[in-house]
């Protein structure tokens, strides 16, 4: 069975990453990529600068560019990827649902909205109930999934882990690679030599998305988990792999191995793109690891990696790691959409 | 008044740093440098393979290194700075002492002895008093005073300035420079396009040191201060200025401005090589300062800097920075030598 | 005596080298700072984002900006500085030369018009003499000085030194740092773990203007130096210092030794902002040497650095270093400034 | 048919390339590892330090490391790669080869001896008549093949594709990554915003070895190509890719696209490990290319990629790039294993 499938946004890093990713798919066929106006009617290798480190497939090379309204894509594609800039996408995004669209969205609108569902299919896939609530009060006929923030997705598998032992309170700090920021968000004036400690908006989408994640929902609404998140968000001078501190405080004592078990042992979902095992995790016998430049890119850049673990006195430390345009943007949104076909929503 | 002074372990990179720094001090002057036993007997020139960015001073240039033992330093140095080390530190040491020298230590060793300062001169000046114990206890005529690790050095002060709302918990994440592991400390190949979340050994002294450095000494016995604190540490691709994001648990619940107005009247100290202001904040509208590159050289290197402060639901989170070469380690020993001198014990 | 300058396009990053640069001057006082339309009226402090790693000086923080017009700067401004794109320069800058402003630039738009001099103070001040010629043909009351692109002027100096020896082909390689393409020129996702083989029109300007410098000025025309100059130009990933290798066929045979003497004997020229040694030169003992970041700062930044000279079957090779935001850009028309006020231009 | 390998020194930098490149080899099978007498005895998990991107290939990760003697290496093995240090490689190949064993050497050591062949498949495999000479010279039994150096390998396809047009005069600078110094040969501190200007030895390897692999073999004697050969060679912060500029004097006069037509048409080799293309070119559209991070990998890691191709007034001027642990390391070893199995030599 093959769907076919279009990328809203796909000149840019991570619409260069969707493409890569959807190269060899088994089920999902690329058969429309959308950019501005001005690329509209160019053929992709023209509108998008290759940034990638592998070839652009050659059909996709030669595929023209369409504007990005419903109009212009073809109406035999089943399944958007949005990984527009969020304030496009907040105008675009709902002219796609109103036409009947289902988009799975990498945008960072609408992710807290009450009726959104915001999924990581191995943590949450009850939460695509959401689309019923979305349907009713929007009037629509598509559906709208978003996945996180890449830095959010990096750090709530873990929490998730955690959960079982009473997840209290996170103070976690964040060291995040330049391709977050898209090609031209970080200077190199801004990074070599140094480290900046702020990101936009970034420590509120870690705070806000992790709860809604791990909150509940019980077919109508969505309760927000209960824990106290507060974030301190870093870039540095790495090109791809996020690496974040965790600091966990938990109503339960559970050791350092204990942790790494729940970790280890977390489910894995049964779609394509998932990784065998969802968290791997290092040992005392190597606490340097996970680090970005080695592991970054372990189960196809799917899996997240954990390390350090460590009890404190109210609870755990640890680290943890994800590729931050694969499991992070690109690799996410493509999961959304293999479980929304998995599902039945497409 | 010039006091001559003696670098112990002099041809590493915190010993160029000391060479540095001293060059233009108005009171120390440089009369001693030793190092391990190959390079006793050579040109200092010839001994260490100079690496800071000024040229080595001229008269230093040709100054003979001499082994590190009692017999070969000079009788009329009257203060030494140790940059050994701490595995050569814990044995060398003890003989100076036994000798009658007085000792500056930016080594490891003995930092958490119950008989042994801790000393920043602006937080804790008071406990130089341990001299006294030490002495007693040890039966040495000289005196040994640490100043803490880099790393712990960057926090602490804000840490203090935080204390007047009930400090509880602190969770600190840092974002170390390389030149803090030593010249050949980290490999580029550990370090380019990555990041360590590890370095051995530091989470625990930033979690001792910063509370021996808190803590109330009464005369006789020092207590430790009975906040938590956990740290993670980490090194990113940055050569200078170690960057700090603090989580910190308050009994009262001060607003961002009382907390950075707390932290630009912590008191400095009038000594030579003191800064002005030891805290500089950045307010909210500089949210992505300090920096490393940008901040490190703050006040010659010797202030701290701070940022980010925002309240949490327990508290405050904020950034801190120090060059670490600088404030944390030669220029911190050089501080505590001048306490010495101003405080009688020279 | 106190000349007043100003300067045009103040904002970026090379605007805000000239006022670190300026800011102690001896002579130089900053009276003036324009840039575009949407930034004048703006305090200085807000219309820049200050970048620079010392603080900006507090007057002239509070300066106000203005346009970059003849008409909005004071009367009393003796010298501007030109620091503006030059697709900007080549409108703008002739407005103030009809006006009677004598204008030191370091924007690229005419270096190569045969009656504007295109001066190193030290290597060609004869070359100003082409102001006479540049009033005439073009009526103009004020005068236009450029100085080379910052990777001509970091080898031409050492060309000049070889020139005794018969200079005849030159093949170079340059390794420049990301400061050269301005403030948000070269992007993170670019140069981390990369280097970029090519600068667009970099490799020409070297070509050109390094012929133009050597050239010989007669008082009435300018010949072209006529060697041949073939460059390759590269950014890597270092802040500021660019490197390059030259290989110099020349028609004589010195061997290594009289090459060194010959580059350190150039003279240098009595200016304020001059280095005291023109060209300094490492020898054979240390063949890894210039570096950038340990040598881009010798006498404050305005001094080329050489090293590595060996002889080759057709001349020499050799490395060479200047710091490219102050030697090759802010230094070098201050530089020029201080030449014209010597020679009686102003 | 299946060809037992094995590797002598197997726990570094280069060695661990070689596991990973032989991981899924058609023919060859892994079935030695050798390392120091300290590692000797230990399961390769525990003696290395395992730092490629990839996981330990699970067999590999429990074999025994053995010492490098002929005496513990199993009989069975029919052809062994070499990556030691060339110091202890000078001592122990020669053990080896009067044991009867091929060995295919990645050492520094003897290449430029006139009875030893220095060989790129694509470029020189007749050179592997020298085996005859070798033997006959030294009485082995087995034979002596090494591949040039990685700075090297990188240019001399492209020089071949030159020679076409009458090859006179070379200048070459390199921009070279720091995996070329081995795990721990470039520290952090000296190559974060820098650039060193010598490598030793590299220089003079790159003249030389060039020379012998563009030489003529007769079946008795090789000649020396007689083009003039200078090269500078730097190491950049870059973690894998040699770049290097190439400045070509030649005999004729060919255009650029002959130059660029030269390059692509340049035969390859039908071997399992060679690239179906030898050299990628870039045209003129693309002048920023080759770059280290986005072309190392072209072909997995073992094809030249050139661009930048512009005529000068005795030449031409170009770019080219590979990868230097594989193509210029590991993966040059087993294509000249490859080759000896093929003519025969096992």
């Amino acid at each position: 069975m093959t769907v076919h499938v279009g990328i809203l946004g796909a000149t840019g890093a991570v619409g260069q990453r969707f493409i890569q990713l959807l190269d060899e798919h088994p089920t999902f066929e690329l058969a429309a990529v959308t950019a501005s106006e001005a690329s509209a009617g160019k053929r992709y290798a023209e509108a998008a600068k290759w940034r990638v480190d592998t070839p652009i497939p050659e059909e996709i090379a030669d595929m023209e560019v369409v504007e990005t309204t419903p109009e212009a894509v073809p109406d035999d594609v089943d399944l958007l990827f949005s990984s527009l800039p969020s304030g496009v996408a907040s105008d675009v995004e709902p002219a796609f649902l109103e036409d009947g669209y289902v988009v799975s969205s990498n945008s960072s609108n609408d992710r807290m909205a009450p009726d959104v569902p915001l999924t990581i299919p191995e943590i949450n896939p009850d939460h695509l109930g959401l689309i019923e609530v979305q349907r009713e009060e929007r009037g629509w006929d598509g559906a709208l999934v978003k996945n996180p923030n890449c830095s959010t997705i990096t750090m709530v598998p873990t929490l998730s882990a955690l959960d079982e032992f009473g997840l209290e309170r996170v103070r976690v700090s964040t060291l995040q690679a330049v391709s977050g920021a898209g090609y031209s968000g970080v200077t190199s004036m801004e990074i070599i030599d140094n480290a900046l400690p702020h990101i936009g908006g970034e420590e509120e989408k870690m705070e806000t998305e992790s709860r809604k994640l791990l909150g509940s929902f019980d077919g109508a609404e969505l309760d927000l988990h209960d824990a106290d998140v507060s974030a301190s968000c870093n870039r540095i001078p790495t090109i791809d792999g996020h690496l974040e501190n965790v600091f966990a405080a938990l109503a339960e004592e559970p050791d350092a191995e204990e942790v790494r078990e729940a970790m280890r042992s977390l489910p894995g979902i049964d779609l394509p793109s998932a990784p065998d095992q969802l968290i791997h995790v290092f040992g005392e016998e190597q606490p340097d690891r996970p680090q970005p430049r080695l592991d970054r890119t372990t189960e196809n850049g799917m899996a997240v990696v954990a390390g350090g673990v460590e009890t404190t006195v109210d609870g755990v430390k640890y680290n943890c790691l994800a590729h931050n345009t694969i499991r992070g943007a690109a690799g996410a949104s493509i999961l959304n959409g293999e479980l929304l076909v998995e599902e039945g929503w497409i």
